[in-house]
């Protein structure tokens, strides 16, 4: 039997309050099994680009990325927000290391296609090295991954971090029984979008497409839920949605998806 | 017999000029032999303090760090540079991971007493984990470590490069038969700085006496000497200092320093 691998995402809203940011991480550090995190930061990256005077145009929820907005994003994903993640899980005697996908050659992109719009320095992925992630793994050291790729010719790139969360789960599941966390500011997919009490509590296949024809499911949710699916449908056990709470107590609220 | 093992702290000026430093990546990806690059990069930082109305203080050319500071240069040497170094590294076939010192618990330091002066968050260094380097080496994966370093208690510390990688040569010689270089904008120790054909290609512990007695060593270099020196003391077999030329060539000039 495949020993159980857990990789969760955390989105910008639990990285920009520092509280709830210190209690997911106390929480993370305590799943005993081996356990991967990836995270965002776009909300900081969009603050310190403001501050320098560097233009922040999106696309579709897509950062288009220009040489200045690359420097910036490297800057606050791959340096301060990991680095800061990184220390306070060693405070919480969790061995993590920060990663982007340069190091180690962890996570090789390809530069989007100029057209039919030029996302500049945007990388599509490519690959996952789980060999080497598996060294780390095997060594106790738990990898905390930023949205930051490079295409193995000495440029980096900006990736999206659902995706990466979503194709390490799948590339690791080769090795593991893995399960996919996305965690965000909600308790899971809701009903309604104004009831935190109206949660969806399991989806499979034939319920995401009713709920995509009642319109439950919509704008935002769409990409996330297309990436769970894809993750379900290449040999990852399970996937969650919901906010930090249910990672310690299981027991609360949140969405599981299953095939 | 140990394995050999090369140590090489890069200085701000290589890093500024992008041709230069290029050209030394290449050189250093074709070293043989276990390696480990470690870099800075404050006149980076300083120019992103200045954009960012973040004032920069210096004392004896050491960085006063701040809660402002301490955030600039974790996204700048961590992130900016790191990053794009290893990135770099990867494109000629190292295998490069960038480190800070926080990540797999690596350099630990504490945090310098506020008296007699507050420097803030700057680090004197505590330990090296030569166990996990050691794991790295073997997995043919090459160390590039940022000057920034924690406290285990979940605080990251600036601290200084050279003071980084002498103390990573002094532990990794437990292990590997260490050479530490230390490349910066002159050729080695020169007898009259402003010719760069002056270069004293040997000195050992009484010649570097003799030099500090005739005030050929002093101000900026002379804290180099002493990490040198301590280096060497501590089981550390070769230290070199000189620009970058050497590190293709050795037979190009450069000081020597032995016991």
């Amino acid at each position: 039997m495949k020993t159980k691998l857990t990789v969760i995402k955390i989105g910008g809203e639990i990285i920009n309050n520092s509280e709830q940011l210190e209690s997911f991480l106390e929480d993370f550090s305590c799943i005993d099994q081996p356990k991967i995190l990836v995270h965002g930061g776009g909300k900081i990256a969009t603050a310190l680009s403001k501050k320098l005077g560097v233009e922040t145009r999106m696309h579709e929820g897509r950062r288009i990325t220009t040489k200045d907005n690359l420097d910036v994003v490297t800057m606050v994903y791959a340096g301060l927000i990991n680095k800061n993640i990184v220390a306070s899980l060693q405070s919480k005697e969790c061995n993590a290391i920060g990663l982007s996908g340069a190091d180690a050659n962890m996570i090789t992109a390809v530069k989007r296609s100029s057209t039919p719009l030029d996302y500049g320095f945007v990388g599509d992925l490519k690959s996952v090295n789980t060999e080497t992630i598996d060294v780390f793994l095997k060594n106790k050291i738990t990898p905390v991954f930023s949205a930051i790729s490079h295409d193995k010719k000495g440029q980096l790139l900006n990736t999206n971090a659902d995706t990466i969360a979503t194709e390490i789960a799948i590339a690791m599941s080769t090795l593991y029984e893995t399960e996919l966390i996305y965690c965000f500011d909600k308790k899971g997919v809701l009903m309604d979008v104004n009831d935190e009490n109206s949660v969806v509590e399991n989806i499979n296949t034939e319920g995401y497409q009713q709920l995509k024809e009642q319109n439950v499911i919509h704008d935002g949710m769409l990409p996330k839920m297309e990436n769970a699916f894809h993750a379900l449908n290449n040999h990852v056990s399970e996937v969650m949605i919901g906010n930090t709470h249910f990672i310690k107590n299981r027991s609360e609220a949140h969405t599981l998806l299953k095939l």
